[in-house]
């Protein structure tokens, strides 16, 4: 008979382990499946059932939780549960698109079965801390129901009934980083190239990035509003420099790709006569916007 | 006769006249001139004394600030000051190129003038206070003697004596933000297509922002030692994410130029054999050490 407090764990890599082990510890009836058995040893030897078959393994607790290695992954595990599923709870945390999670969605409902789309930001390391952030999304009500043994997992935010919201999150903050990031290398060079030491200068790039958090939020806020304020100086001012730091760049044989293009994006907000408003206004330009704009002239 | 307290500005715009207005706010006995007489009307009246030419402005004190326009008004500027400037001191906050200041220092030396190389961070509001970042480098001896007279501008930091360092400091600091930026607005495109609230959506990357910090600084010591440990996993773990971000981004018509180059990099990276390595040792592929490791094959 199943008891409330019982939780399966799908998958058992470094993620999937350490939320397992979260879970055995914290004092829940866990049970854990892995394609490859000789990884669910180390949970057994903490009090895991091990199951043999996913199938077997969903079908002995109220929610199941997946951490798997990739949506294929995924799609074959769900294909390996259909007769089982009915009446199961489904949180997915593997990493995916918000396409493939609201797939699975309907998968889910198709066969009778909740499912909550997932991402989990964090080394396996954070799992059972306020560090690992666990974006979720989909059923509402299942949230609800199942929100205190999701949180023993770290810090739970739910983005909506959207089952692709959370990927959505996970896909965007990652992205942010991830762009952040090369461009940080891509001035490390630079300053190499110039004879700075890259370590003490990452120590104070490092300081300068705590002003950027405001400046984020005043970014969403004048593209909420449409009020595009002069916020890094206005658009006239800013196109000088551009010049500059593509003709360094250049000398320096660093890349120039973004600095070219935010040129250009200047460019054309001060030929729509937008100058005297902020980098923040670039964005009327991307994306979407950039189409529907380019197809007005 | 000159005083020890005395002190030029050349260049009256938005940020020059603040500089201004701060000395003599403090008490300096200050001369200023501007290329367009009327700017320096509010400066008189508040008691600064106003030269008709930048030559007699520059004789007057023994210290004198650029804070022109851009490198055409400081090489105009220099050219007309030829025949007072010897035994002068010139700081020059002008934005600019290393290679501009490293420029006009030698012409300095040529006219037997010291000059100092800078760069502002900040708001003309700032001037004045500590949120004003003054970036020098050049002669360290004609810093010393004037360090207090400078550092009543803001916070004045020293990067030794190529007079081109701190517009490398300056370069290299804009340029992270800006290419962080312009990632941002691309990711700001991605959510808002996705139908996320833009600005709730900013808060919550502001609040990631915050992380970034310490990131900057190891990937900084990293690089340093050569150690790429595995800092947000390994690379072979890394790779398969950037195929999730490049689909996703396709699908909502959202740049993809710096993911591919990501994945690009950590393929090369993997396949050289060091899939088991972080982010930061992409630094190794780029500008010059990737046309050399490109020689080597």
């Amino acid at each position: 008979m199943m008891t409330k407090n019982a939780v399966t764990v799908l998958g058992l890599g470094s993620m999937g382990s350490a939320l397992a082990s979260t879970l055995i510890e914290r004092g829940y009836r866990t049970t854990v499946w892995n394609r490859t058995p000789a990884k669910a040893d180390p949970l057994a030897a903490k009090g895991a059932i091990v199951a043999t078959a996913a199938a077997e393994a969903v079908a002995a607790s109220p929610l199941t939780v997946m951490s798997l290695l990739d949506r294929t992954a995924v799609t074959e595990v769900l294909n390996s549960i259909t007769h089982v599923v009915a009446g199961a709870v489904i949180v997915n945390l593997t990493s995916g698109s918000p396409a493939d999670a609201r797939h699975n969605a309907e998968w889910a409902r198709e066969h009778g079965a909740k499912y909550i789309g997932g991402a989990l930001l964090g080394d396996p390391s954070y799992a059972g801390t306020a560090s690992m952030k666990v974006s979720l999304s989909g059923d509402r009500g299942v949230f609800d129901a199942h929100r205190s043994t999701i949180e023993e997992l770290g810090t739970a935010t739910f983005y909506g009934e959207d089952a692709g919201l959370a990927a959505v999150e996970f896909m965007a903050q990652v992205a942010i980083g991830y762009e952040f990031l090369i461009g940080l290398l891509h001035t490390f060079q630079l300053v190499h190239t110039e004879g700075v030491d890259v370590e003490e200068f990452a120590a104070r790039a490092a300081e300068t990035m705590t002003g950027y958090a405001p400046l984020v939020s005043m970014f969403g806020a004048a593209i909420a509003s449409g009020d595009y304020a002069p916020d890094l100086g206005d658009l006239n001012v800013q196109v000088a420099l551009m010049d500059d730091l593509i003709d360094h760049r250049e000398a320096a044989s660093v890349d120039t790709t973004r600095m070219r293009e935010v040129r250009t994006l200047m460019q054309r907000r001060i030929a729509d006569g937008h100058g005297d408003e902020g980098f923040s206004s670039l964005f009327e330009l991307l994306g979407s916007r950039q189409t529907s704009s380019e197809n007005g002239r």
